[in-house]
């Protein structure tokens, strides 16, 4: 298994702080009438697209420096979305993988990933 | 300003057991030689519109629960691309609001979300 | 049932052209290379959130001239897509008309759009 | 450069006859009410997302019948969004060309597809 790379050292200040600002950004420009959720969710694939521009011609549009953005970007509007629903981020996201872990038993599909195939 | 109502409790220790469950996930099931930046990428867009199917017509497919899967599938997916690149997520998204606070100047933009607006 | 407003006026001649354009447009930049099905498959996506982009925020970023715009490209990588596979355009959206017809049975779903709904 | 795979044989007679299958198959469910210009357009994003499945881990999910039934679902949606709008098909796409060949002149971009170049 590989070592893990990202880091969540001070997570829980750094993002309480990410979360005010992003509630002070739209606060300031009077613009939390435009984040209802459809409109979240709309961002979200938006932004996703965005990011996937950078590999839509193999290297020819890749740049880090706007992954780094567009990444940004796409997790700034979940959040928005999270909060918007009191959603407890670290909750969802252990329930998807209890989900997971039953909906693709280890020994079915062991280095395949084949969405068609009957488990 | 809207109360904050996502909470980040020990996220710290949370994200770093998630994070091992995504990496546990993917190695158990021999699956990280599908996880190239380009399909990570492309899997994004692809839970976010999943996540958007929950509003297209709006409220006739709604499903909270969807809505949760969904998102985190968004977050597990941005995770693994962050890990990738070995970026630092609060890095990155501190950096993008400090773009958006200058690219928006809230003068000029108050009340409006007007994309092709010469500001 | 509402009149139809599209015409498809000489459309035999009329997309023929098209596809020679399209073709000729690639084949003069010697972009064909990048033309592959998986990227042609991105590129739908792409254009297609260039497009939801003018609804993202209600009216806000609404402008007609950039739905042409949008609305053409996915047409256009649609097309590429369609001569790649030698699909035939008509055939494959006649079948996929009688499939939706069986499962979607009109006394089931009359007036409703649940997806969730056992038919 | 290739030679045209696609036929348009009597496209015209052909697609008049889809587009109406279309209108019916919506207004006998009575799903008009559905298929505002903003939900038309997530719906594409969502139909072309779910043809990206079929390239989202290289071959492991590729189905080339699911292949052509996303792709009519995009084409179906797109016509439909052609149609509120009363676009002219092959107006719009034409015009599209014209752009792209002013915005991408043949001896700047010569097999190059970079977002990036100042042209």
């Amino acid at each position: 298994m590989h070592r893990m790379k990202i880091t969540f050292k001070n997570m829980e200040v750094k993002m309480k702080e990410i979360m005010k600002r992003l509630q002070k950004f739209t606060s300031d420009r009077n613009w939390a009438q435009f984040h209802t959720p459809d409109n979240l969710a709309k961002s979200i694939v938006i932004e996703a697209s965005e990011l996937l521009i950078n590999y839509q011609y193999d290297d020819a549009y890749f740049n880090l420096d706007n992954v780094k953005d567009e990444l940004a970007d796409v997790l700034a509007y979940c959040l928005m979305l999270c909060d918007h629903y009191q959603f407890d981020l670290t909750e969802i996201m252990n329930r998807k993988i209890d989900k997971n872990e039953k909906k693709y038993p280890i020994d079915k599909v062991y280095g395949k990933s084949d969405k068609y195939t009957k488990l």
